[in-house]
């Protein structure tokens, strides 16, 4: 593994007509996935269609490791289709586009979040929240598919992927594709609620844990122009919430450290995706304020006390995600901010280790997957 | 007992110089209040202080009931200081004013809400939030008052009442002062979230309970322009959530209807204060909807999911009576809408029988206390 910051990586494999197995139709493609609850993460070949009129082809370069990725190989949520490639943090360059196609060209270097279609016709779609699609968007893996025959979506571990144009993002020169691959979820999952809740220079912004989410929300938010404190239970993690930009790291174990943080924060954002009692918290915002909880336990949370609400008229809001405008405006801000994920690299065959280090909460912060380190696909497609 | 919705009745006696006990100074006032968690409500005097420069004398016509005094009086929540005079709903008119008053005359109807005063420095006051003072507001019935040499308020179910012009507020011509009364309390809690959320013409306005929080809710939502939906437990209110105005009912225990509800609501005012699970209401609320919960339970509430806060960007939020300015709008709102109160009058006798029936949720909507039943005060003040 590179820990650190990378400098930009070697290209991954680069897929030309050439190269493809089955160019005039569909493409196989390496891809690493899960087979059963229990097998781990494996190589596997997926099959990717041939590009329609409104879709793009990308060689994907590199595919950040969500904590989600985790859940859903497992079959923590859900029991998901078998086999599952997961992967929704995609950064690659175009290949191919499809006729219709006018706004990407083959080359560009673009990416791919947590969604690869919606219904473009409710409310939401119609409002650019493509993410709350009302008929619920199509997942980057494990969903099913309907513009293309209720196919199961197969996500980003893999060496390509054909995804319609409008939900492929732009990634902005200088921004390094390896840093920039997390910003696809974690980036704008934390971006999404602060510029919802219209964040501006001099707010003060609360961020609870210190992960994949937190240290997004941490830089995003500084960049911002906020005041940013970080919420750990954990001393030790002082220093890092320092260096990643904090102005205040509070003890959140520490009753007088609280009472002294009480009334400070106008919004907080909440990435601890376990149950935890948030009434502290609460306390420390001001008049109007918000707590924004993106992380989502498995078991249920500790009851809220509606009288600290209603004392000072805040809400306990969630969010999810962005939508696809959201999203290439976040990627503009942070490449505008220099703002990307602190990653650790990994090959394909440390996925497994490495999903075992994310359980373990040993990163800093986000794993990303160098594809050029997959297999060769296959002949034959296992999905 | 006056059953119904009342007309005008006869004016509550008027305290004239010549009446009162101690015009130079003091005031003696006659009043209704408890000495101690058990002693229910008895007769009582109280020592009003002689009107400041800044300050109003109001001979109090109605003083409305509101669930809280009975808490207060009988020391549910806080064992308060007694004796304790309860009521914050109060109507009535000026008879003395100080020398630096120049928008009030002997003669105003005017009205007293849940505070008589805050810091006027803080964020929130200087803001007109008067109600989330920073350091606490002044309640108008068992609070230290800092500006009175910190004596304790006592508060309308009594003959007359002084308070800094600030803190009054004007009751329009038009709107029947009884049936007003519970506008101070009632009406303002559940017209400012309204007001906070931005209702207007055409969103769809959930309440939560029908008493006397919930049917204020309902014509408000009403005269706002909403589409009105009441969330009731009991078949047996349908007719009279109707009658209010509502143009929806819905049986909450049937899932079904729940179910039906789905995606409907912009924004809900439960007005409960007893533990309830909120989240089917959460899925009636529409993308960005929210929901106000208004009530104080004394005991723990259900823990809410936040997978519906996430997956529809929603607000679980507070909200606490309102401010001064707002509340003035509100009460101009009610008189140009025709809103009120539904009121069943009492006389201080029945006040004991009221509590008990309040208890018991046998009211429609709001008691109010006629002052003319008062006794007369005694020449030693209790309190």
């Amino acid at each position: 593994m590179t820990p650190g910051r990378p400098v930009p990586p070697p290209l991954g494999r680069t897929i030309t007509p050439e190269a493809s197995p089955s160019f005039a139709g569909s493409l196989l493609a390496a891809a690493y996935g899960a087979t059963s609850p229990e097998s781990g993460l494996v190589p596997l070949t997926v099959s990717r269609r041939a590009p329609k009129e409104d879709d793009v082809e990308i060689a994907i370069e590199f595919c950040g490791l969500c904590h989600s990725d985790v859940h859903a190989t497992r079959g923590e949520w859900r029991i998901p289709p078998y086999p599952l490639v997961p992967g929704h943090e995609i950064v690659g360059r175009i290949t191919r586009v499809g006729s219709a196609v006018q706004d990407f060209a083959p080359g560009d270097r673009v990416g791919v979040g947590c969604m690869v279609d919606s219904c473009r016709e409710c409310d939401s779609c119609l409002e650019g929240l493509e993410q709350y699609c009302e008929r619920g968007n199509v997942g980057t893996y494990g969903a099913k598919d309907p513009r293309n025959g209720d196919a199961v979506t197969q996500g980003g571990y893999s060496s390509s992927v054909v995804v319609d144009r409008r939900f492929v993002l732009r990634i902005p020169e200088g921004l390094d594709p390896a840093a920039a691959a997390p910003l696809l979820c974690a980036g704008i999952t934390t971006y999404s609620p602060l510029r919802y809740f219209d964040v501006e220079e001099g707010d003060a912004v609360g961020v609870v844990g210190l992960g994949g989410l937190g240290h997004m929300a941490v830089k995003i938010a500084k960049a911002m122009g906020a005041d940013v404190t970080v919420f750990t239970t954990s001393a030790a993690k002082f220093e890092a919430a320092r260096e990643l930009g904090a102005h205040h790291v509070v003890l959140s174990t520490d009753s007088e450290a609280m009472e002294a943080a009480n009334r400070s924060i106008d919004v907080i954002i909440d990435t601890v995706a376990a149950p935890h009692d948030l009434n502290p918290y609460f306390k420390t915002l001001r008049l109007d304020g918000a707590l924004f909880q993106l992380g989502l336990p498995a078991e249920e949370m500790p009851p809220v006390s509606p009288g600290l609400l209603i004392r000072r008229r805040l809400a306990y809001a969630g969010s999810l995600i962005g939508g696809i405008a959201e999203t290439q405006e976040m990627l503009d801000f942070c490449a505008a901010h220099s703002v990307a994920s602190d990653i650790e690299i990994v090959g394909a065959d440390q996925l497994n280790q490495a999903y075992d280090r994310m359980v373990a909460g040993d990163v800093k912060y986000r794993f990303v997957l160098d594809t050029s380190t997959l297999q060769e696909p296959s002949e034959r497609a296992d999905a």
